[in-house]
């Protein structure tokens, strides 16, 4: 059974993010649809991009996530189909892509890229202002049915790629920043395992404030206690124990942090 | 596979949502399950009106739609299913269904309606406080394995209809008014694609701001712009690009829209 | 088709809600999924227990709950998985499945519970810091494909068990607590309907106001009317019709409510 994953800005209040799975119903009747999120920050498009790197390698092979973070709606900019790996992506042409795009180049997957110019796999009626509904979910419904990227538009090589900000060296080590603040106060950064380079006892500082060395769990150290980590996806974290670095620290994205592995 | 969708003012963190899904796939255990909303204002029946007849259009034959915005739960008000066209509506006899009832008879579509009252159909114990989960959720249920209306309930021909209030014609056009404000701060009209009678560059007044002329999309305007334009659903919706029309003009539900088709 | 459900405090902001599905269906592709709650209080798990103990009695025979509030992932406690009557529970051993434990406990059902101890039913990589993701997620699935409860762990005979606040006898009936606040500003408490010994006229006081006897249904009184009754999990809460309890009587959990049977 095809899995269709959903990421919009939609909120949760409105008729968007359920009209989305009537249409996809309506096309293709037994996928299985999964909410990401729909409560992306209003057309911020680094953020969906995130979120679609952090969750695709835990859907299976053929998952469609379909993506909508589009406030170039009804203007120029085009509707593409992706395919890399084992799975298609679908969505406007903005960047959303950018990161699950850039982590396939550094894993030398295959990619494919279609611009989506069949109206025929649309519905019949397209406004200017939701093509989640009217374009990208049919789209997306057709695929997980089995027709061809080919059928559904044509080949392109040129997506939009916005630049994620990448940590840059310096004589200590690394500075980069926070891309990304939870609903706990968790501080997400640009620097993955591999800058640590082994260095477990390295130094982080942020806002003024240092952190001496990382802790492999929240649990290990008393509620209050801020904390630097590696999380879920393998990026360094900030965090406050039971609490919030955010709140704790005043921190939010773009706020530099150092990673000094002279200590 | 038959589709249920959900739309209630429950909220998500409690367990009253869940519990509906629990409730319908102890019956009728290969439904899909749509969420539409659950942050419908508490007690808002026209909010919930409003988005019953926004979504159901996209939605495939046989859906049946459940809708709990209840707050005369535990008094005599009526339980009712509604049948329009190819869909089914339940949920309580209060006009939440006032707005897909009034479309199905602008197009003329047969109607039928039933006054629940058959409790072989509904869970053993009903309570007086959560007719969601111990008749309406069963019910839908029920009609999702094919048990006939006939089955559910006596028919009835007074379903509850609410007003919706109408634009009304004046010298220089229509006078409106703001029936639902979104997440993005987007208001919403009663003023129809209809209403403008092909002139696009009619002129729009509301809290003493003029708009001259609609948009065809969003981008069509730098960030920040006041606009005008016919939404996802076909009403005449106010805007700003990137930001918030109900915060820019202080507006909300109830506020008078001109529409000037005389320039 | 096997159920699982999901009760977390994620939020629904981030990746991890929708990652828990790509999880279960990579392993499990035909299982119906539903979210009871990702809007539990970061780290509460008294509220997380009290939501499986409301919702699992309308769930089917058969039925899988995932629950992850778990601030202690990472550190030595267990992981668990529990066979309740006819239905799973699977989630960090911190207490979360009190409440559904005290219930099968009094109604004398069959309790099973093992320790998480079989590492080839979890995904190949475990963080120190998602184990709903690494473990519970994948053993959920494994559960759903029909894995005997024996082959994912060993028995063990002291899962944590987190104490109730338990009413407390007096000479004119019971002094309880509020337990919990809903969106509606409901004040839920630990008062049952065993304890009105039938008495409907009883009186219930809090924070200094006497509300005199029991109301069947919310529309039994006008809007702005604070009235007690029986909600839908036969606990006695304490309401504004179409308003705030816990607004109009500055109220939260951990409240006192005393019941007077003699008037």
């Amino acid at each position: 059974m095809t899995v269709i994953t959903l990421t919009t800005d939609f909120g949760t209040g409105g008729h968007e993010a359920g009209v989305l799975k009537g249409v996809i119903w309506t096309i293709a009747p037994a996928v299985q649809i999964a909410d990401l999120s729909h409560e992306v920050t209003p057309q911020d498009i680094i953020e969906g991009a995130l979120l679609l790197w952090r969750s695709a390698p835990y859907f299976p092979a053929g998952t469609i996530h379909l993506a909508v973070i589009d406030p170039g709606v009804g203007t120029p900019r085009r509707g593409i189909a992706t395919h890399i790996g084992t799975q298609y992506f679908v969505g406007p042409d903005n960047g959303l892509f950018s990161m699950v795009l850039a982590r396939a180049g550094e894993n030398q997957q295959r990619i494919r890229v279609i611009q989506l110019d069949q109206p025929k796999f649309w519905l019949p009626e397209v406004t200017s202002v939701f093509h989640g509904r009217d374009v990208f979910a049919p789209v997306a419904a057709h695929l997980a049915c089995g027709t061809p990227m080919d059928a559904l538009g044509t080949p392109i090589s040129d997506p939009v790629r916005l630049e994620i900000p990448k940590p840059v060296r310096t004589s200590f080590g690394w500075v980069g920043e926070v891309i990304h603040v939870d609903r706990f106060g968790n501080l997400s950064t640009n620097l993955q395992a591999s800058h640590l380079e082994g260095m477990t006892d390295a130094v982080i500082r942020i806002k003024h404030t240092q952190i001496d060395g990382l802790v492999a769990a929240f649990g290990q150290r008393p509620a209050g206690t801020l904390v630097a980590l590696l999380d879920s996806s393998g990026s360094l974290a900030i965090s406050v124990v039971n609490g919030s670095a955010a709140q704790h620290l005043q921190a939010s994205v773009g706020d530099g942090v150092e990673l000094d592995l002279k200590g």
